[in-house]
């Protein structure tokens, strides 16, 4: 007698960028998974608690347990999940085009978002949101300029890819922060055409099983 | 009659630990380039200038000009290499171990090196140091609990992977900041393997065509 794998853990944050991106992939490979909220606020922040810590050590969402192992970090899981589950594809499969696609999503996963998590802007203070606008500004410029080369519909061509499953978390990270995103036309248009997608409306913070009842859609 | 390739261009600045990764992987495939270094210090940072910013918009070393396009973010570009040069391989074979590798990989280039490099620095001011020997301990103290489970003779079992060409500069870092490494054994121990191999050697800070006298090995 087989018995059926168990299903995914995420460990997730409503309104964490990170863990959306992960929740995109997952809904656009249509693997069902269980979900657990780990409160980023609560607690002092319940991802430091020693329960998460022996989950994950690096004591961040998203995280993901799966086929025995854990994995953390979004790109590292979104990878996983892409060699474990190929379709559709999220990397195109001309080289310099998977390259762009991860010139684009390494920008924002290494070069703007971690500047501007809230672990960082405790430590800020209260220049926090001036901070955060300038880093995400500073980073939105230089994408804007990359994707004139690289844009069909989406961030690459016009097929959904890795750098699109960065592209919305952070578009969102920049409204809360009231960047002035009428300076991106590029990122968007493309922004409001991925939001259209069923992947990306299922995965939304305002959609999540942690969401507060006042940030409901 | 066909003509030989042009040799790729690396753009580079000898102390930049991003640059490092990349000609760490450019020295284990054995791709021979042009190197044109890049000042991040002289005339407010050379990175900045219209020259430069024509070539990478995001105005970062490393960026490479290869087979007709130019690449930037240090993982993009090690990535493309790995597709367009698989041997010697910088991912395993095994899914599993993929995932691991780049999760080591994704936690130094976007959990630590992002918090502590010179842009940042600059802004945070007289506290800098602190803030990078707090940054760098933080994320070293989750890795050192992460390689006790994937560690070989490097990172990820006993071939030389993606994790490896981030932990080696990221090491670097931390000793230039100070960082007390005693607390890293694992990490120290896998650093200092590293460091016996050739391709870790001539790719060093310390002997690029760009190192100052002084600091030259």
């Amino acid at each position: 007698m087989i018995s059926a794998a168990p299903k995914p853990i995420l460990y997730s944050y409503f309104r964490s960028s990170c863990s959306w991106r992960v929740r995109i992939a997952l809904a656009l490979k249509g693997i069902s998974y269980d979900l657990v909220p780990v409160n980023l606020l609560k607690d002092g922040g319940q991802q430091f608690s020693a329960e998460f810590k022996a989950v994950n050590p690096m004591q961040q969402v998203p995280a993901l347990k799966i086929d025995g192992i854990t994995l953390s970090q979004s790109l590292a899981i979104i990878h996983y999940l892409e060699d474990t589950h190929p379709n559709p594809r999220l990397l195109p499969q001309d080289p310099k085009k998977r390259a762009q696609v991860r010139m684009i999503a390494d920008h924002i996963v290494s070069g703007i978002q971690p500047l501007q998590n809230l672990n960082v802007l405790k430590q800020i203070g209260e220049k926090k949101t001036e901070w955060a606008q300038n880093c995400i500004a500073s980073g939105f410029q230089a994408l804007e300029q990359i994707l004139q080369h690289t844009a069909g519909q989406y961030c690459v061509g016009d097929e959904v890819s890795m750098a699109d499953l960065c592209l919305v978390p952070q578009v969102s990270n920049a409204e809360r922060f009231k960047v002035d995103m009428g300076l991106y036309p590029t990122i968007t248009r493309i922004n409001k055409a991925l939001l259209e997608l069923e992947a990306f409306r299922v995965s939304h913070p305002s959609r999540q099983p942690d969401t507060p009842a006042e940030l409901r859609a």
